[in-house]
């Protein structure tokens, strides 16, 4: 307990700088990513809360070309669909919008909840049960942190068929996907979201998303 | 672009002490917390990538004594129900638990996720809608982070009755409940989940979750 840091204005500052600049990354350098690096960012990962301290992360290291190409027919499908929704303007703006890293990231990782872990035994889950899942996207949070101290860029691609990817991953029947992530070094560094800079969507006030009750 | 900041070794090292030393927070001091810090975090918390540039999160400051007593009676309640699923050491073990800051911690925040919100514009949500309540678990661990550079401990209370809590909250019908917060000085400091110091659940390898495919 004595031990325990301090941390001061320095680090404060630099902090906000790190979520300042941790972007959705959709467009990738191709140089692959040391494996070891890839290793401790895992690492970092798994330091993250979890309910009942169940640690229900799972991390799928998706290498085979054959699986890849099945999750980039799962994204262009789930995109033109997507896409058809919007009309004039917005349909122009949705097509012209760069949604996923999948073709230059060397590196792609699914990530999972293993709703069948006996970890943590049960405990905070019985009233709410997504709090398992919710475990796992803490960890992919800190994953996304400390890849971007390194100068990694992490892209999270939402736009596929989670059925059809998880099938073709050969996992565990009660793994669900939670994301599928692109990793790899970014082309360029941005402080505002790629989304904001390109007009689909701009910041909002932070204190205009709190409420006194 | 050219004003992307560098991240050197020391603040690796330190920022994998704040992953380190984060913990879910269950013993609180009473002081209370400066409304200007509490402002800055969720400032910070907002900083999180959410869909779409969607950023849902909403943030319920809980001030009043009868809501935080509905959510008091649920904890309690829930937590006893919790229990009786346990038998023999199990059971004497989770009634040992400290389970919940409610009582001691000075702030209490609910974290909801507003399903009506047309900012984003559904971009990325509609082949999996559930990533717009994982947008607000981004920027709770966000929250959670800034909240242990300056000190101040956050517990995740998830051992309630959703439905009764957000009932109570009188909020728009489509927001949903996320996580309730306890926030506040910590009593102590610890470098290791208290489940696993209490021998409730041991922390796993990390490499015992990476799967190759």
């Amino acid at each position: 307990m004595s031990d325990a840091p301090q941390f001061d204005q320095a680090f404060l500052e630099k902090f906000e700088q790190l979520l300042t600049w941790r972007r959705d990354v959709r467009h990738f350098r191709t140089d692959p990513i040391d494996p070891a690096l890839l290793s401790r960012l895992i690492s970092m990962a798994c330091l993250a809360p979890s309910v009942g301290n169940a640690q229900p992360w799972r991390f799928v290291l998706v290498k085979d070309a054959g699986r890849r190409a099945v999750v980039r027919r799962s994204f262009e499908r789930c995109n033109q669909d997507a896409l058809s929704d919007f009309h004039g303007a917005q349909a122009a703006l949705y097509a012209r919008l760069k949604l996923s890293g999948l073709d230059d990231a060397p590196e792609q990782i699914a990530l999972f909840c293993d709703h069948g872990t006996s970890a943590g035994h049960g405990l905070g889950r019985k009233t709410m049960a997504e709090t398992l899942d919710y475990s796992v996207v803490a960890a992919i949070h800190n994953f996304w942190l400390a890849a971007r101290i390194f100068g990694v860029g992490v892209g999270w691609v939402s736009i596929i068929d989670p059925a059809e990817v998880t099938a073709c991953l050969q996992l565990p029947k009660d793994w669900q996907l939670i994301a599928y992530l692109c990793v790899g070094y970014p082309v360029e560094e941005h402080d505002q979201p790629e989304l904001a800079r390109l007009g689909w969507q701009q910041r909002e006030a932070p204190e205009n998303c709190v409420l006194l009750r």
